[in-house]
């Protein structure tokens, strides 16, 4: 007799976990030694809470009913949570703060979507440290942890959070018409998006800017290929570039202009962290400059996180790659 | 400005957090020298596969909707889900199958009453090793556990979760009458309890038996105290207590005949663990023949769950006070 569990959420056995708890520890051990503190939040916090940290839906968080009928949310992601754990607790405390987490976090998930409702994330919060030298230690942080987790191939896809929406200012898209544009290019449906620009009508060179930015991807050649003004973005991005390969990081790096990721609250660099061995992205993070202040306590910040889970099926299907080319 | 975490809940910060994990660790290191291999089941459990193994009312566990509108509860122990799990993967096997765990537990607390809402709980379950043999193997390594967590002056309390059960069969307790004494016992309000007792009217000899039986707390002379047929409860008590006399351990144990434990699925040796630097349990366990048989997988069972934070909190406790003692 099969006694089901929720969709999206797992059983772990010992083999699996004595090899998750190892790689914990691994990433775990990279970012302490870089001086990053681990901390913890509850699994559940007040949804009011959370929710000055977040515009999304709240679908999003799965949340059940205090006491008192007040509404908790299981926390969804762990940068929020640990946005109002500084504001809480570092209020006023001027100096770069380096601060660490290992948590599962919980969504709800639509059933048959093959998505996790339960998902363990490790990773970093760097408060304090603006612009490039803040994006840049956090992305060799990840790009350490992953190394040091025993990949060997991940590459890092590098882009800006704002890029695109400071293009459809640029090019006048009218506010309304922005929404299902953004829609499009983050679920990567080109073609899509490029109907849709199509329908605003708009004169040729602005059209051109539209359809062609989010098909940038590759060496630090394809920032020379924007000839519009779009603001700090790029010159931001070269100079993370610029330091990363100074770490001798650079190789690692796809700049990928039309990447766009899911939480509403970046307002710099993001990126993504793949592997070739597998499919889906690893992890990722960006700069949220504006977080911070919306707990009272505004201050630059930038984080990572990579899905321990999936970074582990990369490690064994890395291996089993390995395997195969050594026979 | 400060936004609050709900009651029951707290931010843990670096400092704090790096001793947990530490302390985690080598608890853990310890179970799986032992043997236990470490699994993972979900926080979230539909409530009707969970209610399986805990007759206890709903409120205990804190509730959530799916999308489908099946109700779902945030796990409140870790023993019932290892249950399930135990029946969903390893149905079938014969050999004794040592499984340990590291995860948080949510309970729903009333505001005020100072108990944590979410804990960090690290334990053993032992399936397959019936009575005073897996008892023991159990208790010796929740003791051993503590010894390598730093304690020194730790002790178990060991007593029978149906003893007293029994004793009221014995002395022909009507089966409505049980349930106050129980809770009475529960609560160790033994004035609460002799006071209901008396309003029962029994013979004197049955009287003095279940007035006396809680308050008989000692070594192994307090067992020959009790002129009464028991069954095979302190036959049972008087083996573990054997064992882990031949593993050294016998000077850790304090027999508690009137012990009971909050969860209802104990059938037998029922302990808990405490250190004199601090005056709550630091956990506890026992024998639950009956909880897997509930899942459709009937075998004998005994589980050990220790209180992270509390264990940290002794250690803490026990450094000031040796410090004080060097002084």
């Amino acid at each position: 007799m099969i006694h089901p569990v929720p969709p999206g959420t797992r059983d772990v056995l010992p083999d699996e976990m004595r090899e998750l708890r190892a790689l914990s520890l691994r990433l775990h051990a990279v970012f302490e030694r870089a001086g990053y503190g681990e901390v913890w939040t509850p699994a559940i916090e007040y949804e009011d809470v959370l929710r000055r940290g977040d515009e999304s839906p709240p679908e999003a968080g799965l949340r059940l009913f205090d006491d008192r009928g007040q509404v908790l949310v299981m926390r969804s992601d762990a940068t929020i949570p640990i946005a109002r754990l500084v504001a809480d607790h570092y209020g006023g405390v001027p100096a770069p703060l380096r601060l660490c987490y290992f948590a599962h976090a919980y969504r709800s998930v639509e059933r048959g979507s093959g998505r996790a409702r339960e998902f363990l994330q490790g990773g970093v919060e760097l408060i304090g440290v603006p612009g490039a030298k803040g994006d840049a230690e956090v992305i060799a942080l990840a790009i350490d942890a992953l190394g040091e987790a025993g990949l060997r191939r991940h590459r890092v896809g590098l882009g800006d959070g704002m890029l695109y929406r400071t293009l459809l200012d640029a090019t006048e898209v009218p506010e309304a018409q922005r929404r299902p544009l953004l829609e499009a290019l983050w679920r990567r449906d080109l073609v899509a998006l490029e109907a849709r620009i199509d329908a605003l009508g708009l004169a040729r060179p602005a059209r051109e800017l539209l359809v062609t930015l989010p098909t940038l991807r590759g060496g630090p050649d394809v920032l020379a290929r924007i000839n519009a003004s779009v603001g700090a973005a790029l010159d931001n991005l070269r100079e993370v570039y610029e330091l990363l390969a100074e770490r001798g990081a650079a190789d690692r790096l796809i700049f990928d202009l039309g990447l766009l990721r899911e939480l509403g609250y970046y307002t710099g660099t993001i990126f993504e962290v793949y592997d070739p061995a597998v499919a889906f992205a690893l992890g990722g993070g960006g700069r949220y400059d504006g977080l911070l202040g919306r707990f009272g306590e505004p201050r630059p910040a930038c984080g990572a996180g990579l899905d321990v889970q999936r970074v582990h099926l990369a490690q064994l299907e890395e291996e089993r790659t390995a395997g195969e080319g050594a026979a």
